[in-house]
């Protein structure tokens, strides 16, 4: 769902922006607004506001642009996922900006399909499609970065050092033979940035769980239930969000 | 994923089953089995164990079944769910069932659209599928029950009244104006069996929420960002869960 249009600084126009797309097709048709009503808009990137709708016709949309507030914090959750399924992967990168992430780590894994690195839901353009749906669900304008890694021993080695040591980051990957739940494992360290690692269908195999434990990483489980991956995302990140929440 | 093979009670025949359906196929192309291997079988509603193969054919595979873990306890949440859009409510059925979720109510509110309830996907056999697949995942055997109510006024004046004094339950509604959060909510009371509610798109309308408050819910708010029910309903139970572990 559309909470917040968002809009791009090229298109500005002297405080004013013209919308001609599917931005114009939901005012119209969902807002079902009329020249007067304000709406909710937010800058890519930058602030939120609203656009007070100066005209309207079947094809455009003129808009009246005042930007008031200062975006959501940037959010303290880096993702590292083995990279799922290209239908999968669209949903989660929407879900997981909605959750609100500020890096997103895709990887390799023994049990990622190979054919999965080729799939056009990869493309810089499909991806930044996904990420704004969740800012606008989210009423966000901050878009993640995504990074796309196809070697998993590189990222491990070379990579996650450099992203473990150049900050405060607590790394935790999700296991479901761990012995520890998220809650027994992520205690006191909550000044940190969480760097949060799922697992492919299937799970990370041993010797990915061993790499990941060299780097500093601790593992936990959810309990026996297995979920997959649309829902542990979610899932996850909330359980993160309320431990900060309740060490604050 | 299936990570649980399911079978029903009138499949059994003297301590065998013969599959022939997308059960096999999976035994046969994704787990790769021969005979004499061993496969995690659940009878459903019943017993967790494995099953042995005995004889397997393009077409066919027959196991000796040996059931003898119990299933996971009866999870101490329910959910009333405003109807969701049918594709997202095949997604969510699944998930809440991977989630461990006891009774689902799927109920009317002002913002859910009419045309949802007439949906192929409210049919028995299209819930019991989604619910199936959640099962499978998870490793669980226990079907949620769902019940559907088309009118909102009698679910909540008439049937939730008993749902509340039947059992020692504490109602939580989600609404993003609420001030406060989760754990501010739902502190010393876990108890209880928890009934969530969570809204449609666009939120609860004030009437509805006050309905809600009559009935002795409790709103809570997950902070200024809006998730789509995908997200919402993993998350929400999530938190549910991870507070209930740290009250324990």
């Amino acid at each position: 769902m559309m909470n917040l249009i968002i809009i791009e600084n090229h298109e500005l126009n002297d405080g004013n922006v013209t919308l001609s797309d599917h931005r114009c097709t939901h005012i119209r048709k969902v807002l079902r607004s009329k020249p007067g009503d304000t709406i909710k808009i937010g800058l890519l990137n930058g602030s939120i506001g609203h656009g007070t709708i100066i005209k309207l016709s079947k094809s455009e949309v003129l808009l009246e642009i005042i930007l008031t507030e200062k975006p959501p914090a940037t959010p303290q959750t880096d993702l590292i996922l083995a990279l799922p399924r290209p239908i999968m992967l669209k949903r989660i990168l929407s879900q997981a900006t909605q959750m609100g992430v500020r890096n997103i780590y895709l990887i390799n894994a023994n049990r990622v399909e190979k054919s999965f690195f080729n799939a056009s839901a990869l493309q810089e353009e499909s991806i930044n499609t996904f990420l704004k749906r969740g800012l606008e669900q989210a009423i966000d304008t901050r878009v993640p970065t995504v990074s796309i890694h196809s070697r998993f021993r590189p990222f491990v080695e070379d990579y996650l050092p450099e992203i473990m040591t150049s900050e405060n980051t607590l790394g935790l990957i999700g296991h479901p033979s761990s012995e520890n739940s998220l809650s027994e494992t992520a205690t006191n360290l909550f000044e940190k940035q969480i760097l949060l690692a799922i697992g492919p269908e299937g799970g990370w195999v041993d010797f990915e769980i061993t790499k990941f434990h060299e780097q500093g990483f601790f593992s936990f489980s959810m309990g026996q239930r297995i979920l997959r991956v649309d829902s542990a995302v979610p899932a996850l990140m909330a359980q993160v969000q309320l431990l900060r929440e309740l060490k604050e």
